[in-house]
């Protein structure tokens, strides 16, 4: 069994403005051993791009260490415009632990990458998320107020020192957000009702912050093309907060409404072993362990 | 996505019978490129090994050609004992299609490769399952009947001529089994009953033999130690009968006789799109794709 780090950088170019540069980034990702590149996206607008790489933790901090030393090469934020609030050429670099990997080691991984990239770059860096040393750096949004202009002044600022480097920024790289995140599943139920406050109602008994599940986030939004409400949820640890807690909870508050579940979404990337839980719960599966009985994670 | 094959192949020696001959074997499976050695099992009373290998299509004709060619120059069924009938130092070598190869492409390697295991190790066989050249010969248990000690008569039969090769076995390696096979899924339903008759009329209603789901093979058996009846399946493609049309036919069956489902087993390897397929179910999921939505798929 392998044991496998995500890494999703975010880089201040994109491919439709600068195209050999972007593609100077995804030289660089492909280039590292041990680590696969799963997807890249680039948004022109933002002038903005992610990649998402998930590989060995070694491989993962080396590549995440070679593209921001390429980022800092290539791009100069005195030049940058877009949307996307940033500020820095690498402006956020989260490593989230995704098979057999802690996040106290991705927090471990964090701090060698940022003290790296400090010691040989001359970047500096806000620890974030998992990783940040006082409480209010945990929000990206946070560290990141004031964008690339403003940070020389909000480094003078007591409470503003980087966790790595010197109180000023890298004149064309700015500075970055360094840190371990845990992974997030954004899980999404529609309901049969146009009723909005129905799914307002039902985020608000299963989140963790009004006495429901421990790990889930939740809101309640309308569906405005299909009229109907959903509830929207992070979960953020799928092995204490499962897919199907949630999906029964929902299913009987929306009950008590008079509402039903018409389906479910899942957003982007998601663990296997997140929907082999559902599936193990459903089928009432005697003694499953899916490391040795599912084939592909034999082939991991 | 990675193109994949499993073979399964079976050799008349075991590693407490001549763990120098079994080894052997292991360091073959493992010195082929592009393909994964899963699982080794051996065992001494039936003097037989089964090695459970995944890879690349051409990986695994490669991995079963040399794995016949070193069990043909190592293992004498002149002088092999076992309480598991036999009839050729390589037995039987199923190729069973696991990931976007079909079942028409195993057949042509299993044709391929008996092909040239005949041609460059002089050791004929027969096509069996789904490679089989008439009907009586798709029962691997048919084609062994005689085992290795007959084989030299069955052979002089008007309908026993091998597929490959002559009328005449190899002096010390004898005869093989080599044939395309569909995926099978052994999955068993526990029931909260000691009525074997629940359990019987059950499968009964379920099999494809007597109206029931197309992909489905069941019988109803008992569980002394705990005293339990039990629906034990194989399901020969979850594609078309998937793991919770059973599930979800056998609770309403067991229901109708009073008869609850109190767990379920899934048995040896099952592909995780089997089960994913049952999480988006049970979860209502909405434009679900597997292949890109769940991680490890990508890492494939």
């Amino acid at each position: 069994m392998a044991r496998l780090v995500e890494c999703v950088p975010n880089f201040s170019v994109s491919k439709e403005k600068d195209e050999a540069v972007f593609q100077g980034l995804v030289d660089v990702a492909k280039s590292v051993p041990n680590c696969m590149v799963i997807d890249v996206q680039s948004d022109g607008n933002h002038n903005r791009c992610v990649f998402t790489i998930v590989g060995a933790p070694e491989a993962i901090e080396e590549v995440a260490f070679q593209l921001t030393k390429k980022a800092t090469e290539t791009i100069d934020m005195t030049k940058h415009q877009g949307q996307h609030p940033r500020m820095g050429s690498t402006d956020v670099v989260p490593f989230i632990p995704t098979m057999d990997v802690t996040i106290e080691e991705c927090v471990e991984i964090s701090k060698r990458v940022a003290k790296r990239i400090w010691e040989e770059l001359q970047v500096p860096s806000f620890l974030y998320e998992e990783s940040a040393s006082r409480p209010e750096r945990r929000n990206l949004a946070t560290c990141r107020k004031g964008q690339f202009e403003g940070m020389p002044e909000k480094l003078l600022d007591p409470d503003w020192a980087p966790d790595f480097g010197e109180r000023k920024i890298h004149p064309t790289a700015g500075i970055i957000a360094i840190g371990a995140r845990i992974p997030l599943i954004a899980y999404n139920i529609n309901l049969d009702t146009s009723d909005l406050s129905v799914a307002k109602k039902i985020a608000n008994s299963i989140r963790a912050a009004k006495g429901g599940f421990q790990c889930c986030k939740a809101i309640g939004v309308m569906l405005e093309e299909r009229n109907i409400a959903q509830v929207s949820m992070n979960l953020t640890n799928t092995d204490i907060t499962p897919i199907y807690y949630v999906f029964e909870m929902v299913k009987a508050l929306a009950d008590r409404y008079g509402a039903r579940i018409i389906g479910t979404e899942l957003v982007g990337l998601t663990p296997g072993k997140a929907l082999l839980d559902c599936a193990e719960f459903y089928l009432k599966l005697e003694n499953f362990n899916y490391r040795t009985q599912v084939m592909e994670y034999n082939l991991l």
